[in-house]
């Protein structure tokens, strides 16, 4: 029995619960969302997509959390999306409030489960539920630049995607870095004499999604692809190599920081220590920069608290 | 070489698109919308999908409908959306004009493709394609209603939906008849006595995409799945079973009506003649009908053009 | 609850069932076999390849035909296997003596699945199945030279093979005939302008068995694959147009000849009626052509019978 | 473009290229092998499948090597099996002079490929190939121990496989070592309190070959599919962590140990330092192991090619 549950059902959550129930291999899938009526309609959708693929995956929706119960992997895509021309951290407060809420009723039925974070800014709101729920959660992190980075440099190149090897760590989004040293092209080591430069392939890893949410109002069809990757490669154990940010204690706080990690069943181990002495030293900065932004957050969010 | 062209990329017709394209079979896909910048921003996150899932497909985006060419499959979504309240016949008049012009472009670049209707009003749509481009088009019909009949018994029975088979026919929407003669479940003839009456069945079928589409502001799961399945059948010769309409001559017109229709590289044969009376007659009765709007809405349109 | 039964794991057989396996849409697959061990080791073999699958497919195996109970679908394939030289009709009273056994023992457990059989003669097993079972029995006929024919024409034309449609029926093996009013290539009907002809065709899928079998020893990947279509087609309820015998009454017997059928849960319609009258007419030869060489068949083996 | 070539297609040669195929990712397969007619009836097999599935795959059969050009992986099972009761190094000097003949000619036209072996003794065949052709050859391992191990686990425990994580690292066969730090049972770390002991499992990981192979002939389904996931892993660039064999330097030679390793179109880096001590002790002695029975094979091998 695998069971996964998705607390949101907005644009993106639709999209990652699309993709995860057309795979057809969980069992069931509970979909919650605060919308009424919404998990309802969006299910009576699936119920006609699997049908014309025919396949059985059990549906519950509901506007209840109560409801929520007994998941293998709850995947939080609830909260605020992100606005064109907003930061990820401008929603920090707003959505760490959802998450301190989510930390505090989900662990009650789902105490054990995989917890995934979606929902911006997305580390941020990983060590959030992180520190209120004592479960463990992971953030997508640099999944969704890691396959930018890929997508760009293979179409810059004229060759298929999946000749373009690479990961993006550190924190998702603006400040995430391209670990040089793990990018390879045809199985040999990045060159800008291929004709393409690092400074190109990391301008468009920062600016692409902005473009896109300018134009398209948001982001959907990537990330919610690539993260229904992420949520099989937990659930059906793959072993394989993902950016994405595991809990790891740095001073006082857990943080979320994303690193080329293995992803199964068990997530782990992380592969930092066998990258180069470069790109180590960029995650090691981003994980400063993310615990000084997230003290600073989070005194933001107390006194957002207390005047409540 | 499995060339496919998407001519409109709304809601509906990136669902279809994005289906299709992550199956991974066709070698090219070209995406045209007349908004500026939309099928290129949508290039971007299908890149983004693709290199998560490894697969190799050409894609070619455009506001410029010229690019199109050369297709062998050509799926038509353009036009406006059915919007809450609105009956599927008050979109005749400015849609056809859309497929007028439509029907005067794309022949020239993709002459003998297979060109698929989703547009709504879908049956007629496809019948004003077929009229001013004498290419072949078919109508994506009651496929849907199809897969929405299965699921609502299948549903209601707790059995897995490929446990239920069985067609709806006649003109996609309100008028759509349940072909009663070839629902089975597990292997048998339908009989209300399993728990389910015909008439509830009927109703869901009829009324489901109206509530889908108060909540959600239109169906497109469930459509893009069933949709992509109908494209996919077609490109791979799968030789399956589909309610979709071929045109076909009644009177002085060429008409789409659904009918289950085997579907592969060559389309057909219908399978109308080994239903049986009772069914044939419905479809009879459907087709007179459709006859009988579709001439009036032709009078409307062309009324509307010389006012113009 | 899907739950499929192989009844027989010979080469064949174990091609046949290590496809519908990893597959992954069955719940449950029961093996059987008559070798001692042979079962056991061979779900050894399928465990290992399920692990690297990451799928979950209950496997049950056995050399006690008693263990075999409550299957949706029978897979048959217990008998001799046809040996180089030999020809199908040969083989005829040995296996039927098996059939019969199978028919005495199945249905006692498993009555009302769908019966398919595979062993050669495989019609006749088809038919000696279904007179001594009364169980639902089809016989997977003339869908690999449907294949075969496929296969061929698109080699020969140098194009991807889901560009050739058609269809072979009549008796499986020497004496099937290609249904020409079903073959279309690029979606246009037949032609020897395209660059091959009829004749050679014919020749292709008539002789290209033994060839294998001369040097392969048996046939396996190829029927094994289409095979495992077929039993897809049924158990997720494909809607597939595949050229397979069902049991139909002529004179005093049920027998088998392949036709174009429309396969799912439930099977059929045949589409005989909607085939030009040469092909109608070549079907209904064939099926003269079997019937009397069944009968005589038939005699034999009751004189095999009582004189045991 | 990705271009397979599969050298040698007896049992195993010929399940893992049709899993490869049957795939649909490789633009163009290579089937070679020393018997006559083989590679040619097994690719009409290989069509008919095709044509079942609806696949386009090139394929090219050939008996004449130097056909064997521009492959991106280079699959090599070609050698003699490992007969029951015979150990696979007794296979070391025949096979060895095999891999030399290989060595010498298949580099000319497919320099740069990634050669993956399959021929047993299988690590000890791939520093051979290594050695004579100064090309980047892995060697499939332990991955098949690997999955061995968890489809063990998983049948004793009564869970779905994918909730078994683990891997064998050492040299394939039966001194290979169970990695038990990387161990996990739904993903937490393995415990004998859960119902199985250390013991048995490293029993079954060690004796299943042998029982296959004296029942069945050879061990196929199991390593056929799980060598095929491992060709889809560096085709696809999956990032996939699988127990293989890479060249590595060991005092005056190169040698292959498999060890849990990153699989993609670059291959590596192993987590060989990720593991706890007892593993990287283990998997220390394997080395030293391997490097001395090597040593001594390598002088039997040259004291007969001097008897020649």
């Amino acid at each position: 029995m695998t069971k996964i549950a998705f607390i949101g059902v907005g644009k993106i959550g639709q999209t990652i619960a699309f993709n995860t129930i057309m795979d057809g291999y969980a069992d069931e899938v509970m979909i919650y969302d605060i919308i009424p009526e919404l998990p309802e309609k969006f299910e009576h959708e699936l119920r006609h997509a699997l049908a014309s693929k025919r396949l059985k995956v059990e549906l519950l929706s509901t506007n209840n959390l109560d409801d929520v119960a007994g998941a293998d992997i709850v995947v939080i895509t609830a909260g605020k999306p992100r606005k064109p021309g907003m930061s990820r951290r401008d929603l920090f407060v707003d959505n760490a409030k959802i998450m301190m809420d989510l930390a505090n009723k989900l662990p009650k039925k789902n105490h054990g489960a995989v917890y995934i974070m979606v929902s911006n800014p997305v580390d941020m709101m990983a060590s959030v539920f992180a520190r209120y729920s004592k479960e463990f959660v992971i953030s997508t992190g640099d999944q969704v630049e890691t396959m930018r980075l890929r997508a760009y440099i293979a179409k810059k190149l004229k060759i298929p995607v999946y000749r373009v090897n690479g990961f993006v760590g550190g924190e998702h989004g603006e400040d995430a870095v391209v670990l040089w040293s793990t990018v390879t092209v045809n199985g040999k080591p990045f060159s800008e004499d291929l004709g393409v430069t690092k400074a190109e392939v990391e301008d468009y890893v920062k600016k692409i999604p902005g473009e896109i949410i300018r134009v398209m109002g948001g982001t959907t069809w990537g990330p919610g692809t690539i993260i229904a990757e992420l949520i099989r490669a937990v659930a059906l154990n793959e072993n394989k190599v993902m950016s994405i940010a595991t809990p790891r204690q740095f001073e006082d706080e857990i943080i979320h920081v994303s690193v080329p990690t293995v992803v199964g069943s068990s997530i782990g181990p992380s592969l930092e220590n066998l990258l180069d002495e470069k790109d180590r030293w960029n995650l090691m900065a981003s994980m400063k920069d993310f615990y000084n932004v997230y003290k600073e957050n989070l005194k933001h969010l107390e006194t957002s608290i207390q005047a409540q």
